[in-house]
């Protein structure tokens, strides 16, 4: 059982047809002593509105907003907070995707926490109890679109729209009670299979397939969100093999889908991943902006472009993406990551929701339209192998139907339905996870640069590990200086944004700490504001976030966690305190073989 | 059918019982017009004498010298040489081994020809006529032992000493006539397997099942030379477990193989595989010293110390083994490793019987009783994957039969058996299969430091891959210098060798240069005893190692080589076009980063 709904100790019943007959049941068991009525108001549609009565409480909304507030009420009474008498609340975005990146082998692509809920051996594997829990902890976060597969389509994943279309529309009856529509993945080079000489957007034989296509996928499943489209990314096909850009394969799959109320959700990571290190004119961040820019407005209706939050991959630190900021005719989706892929495997803490305030704190109100993130859960018992990475996917949830939610909030939120320790201890973890990001980044790559990774798995320090590889992450450390020029006398990536924008990051001497070496080439000896040097920062945060590591698994083992938790957070705990140790000396031995400057507080720095 | 046999077009009967009856067949085909007559001789043992006859020629031996006689007879007149009146020759050294690395999965540790040629899928699966083609190649070129499973003992090869042994028996039968004797690596830690409840070599009850064990394998299989163990190593079980030293454990088996006339053939690759890359005080080359120095003398006669070449692991250029010098009281064999792990995979091409040439002109007359070497073979038509690998195998065989043999008289030999093209074209390839290792060698990591590799896969580089792991392999390289002092003020790895051995390596104004940076930590600006830069030097050996490269490869285009040959030739010399650039310019980079140093040729070192 997932950790925010251990009190819901009842299971789910296989009868239930509906969000309304799910709401019922649940209120049921929550408040077996109470008068809760449910009052269908269609106009409300996902949002509801909870008005105390005589007897209890009325819970008014549309199907699904009846369920949300059921657990509302739920969720808010027993994590101790005051329900006032009467409180209406309403999603702020309309699709709260969650994507899994579930092969049908059974593995999970940057997967930590067990093989896929979904699927085993190449075909659908799953305990349907399981899936109706699945239902109830997304529904009681809010969440209401669910991509079963992986955007990198590995066969047999394509069949979902076909042999295996039954079997997908039988899941998706189980997940519709909890008001979640299904989405799948799909591989744009699919109608080559069946007898097309070509996967052209413009050819009419290809539109002709993919109509036929979505109109066999629709009868079956009605209520399915969409299709989730990688193209042209990382050796995806796409609509680049057939001279094509992007808005013509977007839209003519929107075409095929939009009879039914469909959406395609095309993914902008596109650059190019066979880069050669020794080329400096080109620089990965500044590719998904020259690819989609010049197509603002292009997009159908019900295409939505879905982009990493920043302009490289899922980093600790990034700013946000110029798509984000600058497509201003287009629908977007900002996708998060909560697989903790660059961001401790799920080992390391790392709670993420105050780096998505200062990202939505960066975006304008309405910017877009949606939220995705990819998912952290697999078949562990607790779902997302470490029981405190729970915090990410329930405050997703919260962030997905609020986005201006408060972090500390959403966390203590949390904290209290997870544990409900005491009132200090639940201000002491949730101090201890609103912390955490900053300990991981201060003991990971410094100030913005990112990529100093292990290859390949992605966790624990490999400084120069990807900096004569492929894939444009490159630090160019060298015994002087550090970092990438990207201004506008650099590669030119800061002339993406706005100038107001540009502004704040533009100059070394006003650009803020935390981004200076995302922004610029700098040399070891560089002033920062507070007087330091650039090197002395770099020692300094890495000596703190290993001491901050000390401290936290200090304050874990004082807090009473409950079996099996307890065990599970110890183990993982020791497993990061030796990663932080490795990630501290390797980064300042690195630095300091280059630099040949000392530790002005004459702490160890290993030769 | 590998390279140098590509004559002997006729097939090897399945009814020849002995090698006086492999020699005769063979002889027959290969002079069809000619009179042959054997003249068995039990007091020349495996050495043989060829006597012109009037009508012919006399080859008189014991059973396997006639065999090798034959063989001498054929490959000598195929590859145009003349053969004297009368000529005589014996093997040096009695065992003469090959050691595959092969699991009974099939996989071959560190193979790049294909599968094995003996297992597939858990057990025996072979063909029986490749299995005497094996045994040709193999007498071809004078190898006597052939360990057919890797040192690392994975399920289930442990069953060869049981369930399997009737297999392997027949599997010896089928080597028997060809002078071949196989070999099992065994798994110092079975007894716990057979209801014992220690592997201790002191336990009565572990020397009985060992003694009963190997009663029961030398009834299956008279002639087997032994086993090989890899103990106390990278993980496998040893008597470090029992708190026994390893004259203690090999004793124990030794007298278990004793009365049946076998080896345990003992490997001294024993180092700490965990160690912190902190840690300065562990220096990994000065292990197998300190294990093994103080039980000189105290080994029984038939075991046999297996000690890699240098003290590391089969790098391009290590110093010989201070074991292999001071070990006088021990019998010992040096394992060479015809698998290009380091040495490019079988892609790029080195020729290493330069390599062996120094190591054993470096190595006192008689000090070792034994070579070993580890396979190149697979199951891919040629046996060694790239075509011109062959002669690595057949050049070890020379030398295992005479260890002084001249290295540009046995390439030749191998070319002009193996292609025979014109004399001048003969002169060029084996002039550049002479100079491959230099060439890889100068592209690679330079002046002996070694291990700038990529980790696990050990192709391509990466300056940094290894520097902060667990593996022992540093060369700190910073701002200001390279390398590991290790002389006697250093880590004292030199004190493990003789005065005179030190002498020539311990001041770094007289080192040999390719050695520089294996015995010392210089600074960049080191001068070099020809007046140029070490930094200098780094970088004109890369560039020389790539330029040597590209005219190999024009060398090779200009030669007629056969198909497949040709292509597969071909192809690989367009991967290692690939490689050597990208090694010559990142560790020219690397080190421009730390030094700061330009190329005083102005030659492009990218930022």
């Amino acid at each position: 059982m997932i950790s925010w709904l251990r009190q819901l100790s009842w299971p789910i019943l296989d009868n239930l047809r509906s969000p309304v007959d799910v709401a019922r049941c649940e209120l049921a068991n929550a408040f077996p002593g109470l008068s809760v009525s449910l009052n269908p108001d269609p106009s409300l549609g996902e949002g509801y509105r909870l008005d105390r009565s005589s007897s209890g409480w009325i819970v008014s909304g549309g199907p699904a907003g009846i369920l949300y507030g059921a657990y509302a009420l739920i969720l808010k009474t027993l994590s101790g907070e005051t329900v006032p008498d009467s409180f209406s609340s309403a999603p702020y975005y309309p699709l709260r995707m969650l994507d899994c990146w579930d092969n049908m082998s059974g593995d999970i692509e940057r997967g930590y926490s067990g093989r896929s809920l979904f699927f085993e051996d190449g075909r659908f594997d799953y305990d349907p109890a399981r899936m109706r829990e699945l239902g109830r902890l997304l529904a009681s976060c809010g969440l209401n679109v669910l991509c079963i597969n992986n955007v990198n389509v590995h066969e047999p994943a394509q069949l979902l729209l076909e042999d295996y279309l039954p079997e997908a529309a039988a899941l998706a009856d189980i997940f519709r009670p909890f008001g979640i529509r299904l989405m799948f993945s799909v591989d744009f080079s699919r109608p080559l299979k069946h007898g097309l000489s070509t996967a052209d957007p413009l050819d009419p034989a290809v539109r002709s397939w993919w109509k036929e296509t979505a109109a066999l996928v629709y009868h079956a499943i009605p209520d399915l969100a969409g299709f989730l489209v990688k193209a042209d990314s990382e050796g995806r096909p796409g609509p680049f093999s057939y001279g094509r850009n992007h808005a013509e394969g977007a839209n003519m799959l929107a075409e095929a889908v939009k009879p039914y109320g469909g959406y395609i959700v095309w993914r902008c990571f596109v650059y190019n991943c066979r880069q050669d290190w020794r080329d400096t004119k080109t620089d990965r961040p500044m590719a998904a902006w020259e690819h989609y820019a010049s197509l603002d407005g292009q997009f159908s209706s019900n295409v939505i472009l879905q982009v990493k939050y920043g302009p490289f991959d899922f980093q600790v630190r990034e700013p946000v993406s110029p798509l984000l900021l600058g497509m201003k005719r287009t629908n977007l989706a900002m996708e998060l990551q909560l697989a903790q892929e660059y961001t401790g495997h799920q080992i390391d803490l790392f709670t993420m929701i105050p780096m998505w305030r200062e990202l939505f704190d960066d975006l304008p109100a309405n910017r877009i339209m949606s939220v995705a993130a990819v998912s952290n859960l697999g078949r562990d018992e607790n779902y997302t192998g470490h029981p405190l990475a729970a915090v990410n996917l329930y405050t997703y949830g919260l962030l997905a139907w609020d986005p201006s939610v408060d972090a500390e909030q959403a966390v203590s939120a949390w904290v209290r339905l997870a544990y409900g320790f005491t009132p200090d201890e639940n201000r002491k973890l949730t101090e201890l996870l609103l912390s955490s990001r900053r300990t991981y980044e201060k003991y990971t790559a410094p100030l913005g640069i990112g990529w100093m990774v292990n290859p390949h798995g992605h966790y624990g320090p490999s400084p120069d590990g990807y900096e004569f590889d492929l894939w444009g992450t490159y630090h160019k450390a060298d015994r002087n200086a550090v970092g990438i020029d990207r201004t506008v006398s650099g590669t030119g990536y800061l002339s993406q944004y706005s100038p107001e924008f540009r502004a704040k990051f533009e100059d070394p001497a006003t650009c803020p700490d935390l981004y200076l070496l995302f922004f610029h080439r700098l040399p070891y000896t560089f002033r920062m504001k507070d007087g330091r040097m650039l090197i002395q920062r770099i020692y300094d945060d890495h000596f703190e976030g290993y001491g901050e590591t000390v401290a936290m698994s200090e304050v874990l083992r004082s807090l009473p966690f409950p079996d099996p938790d307890r065990a599970e957070i110890d183990r993982r705990m020791e497993m990061q305190l030796r990663n932080a140790k490795e990630w501290c000396d390797i980064i300042n031995t690195f630095f300091h073989r280059l630099s040949g400057v000392p530790d002005a507080h004459g702490r160890t720095i290993y030769p």
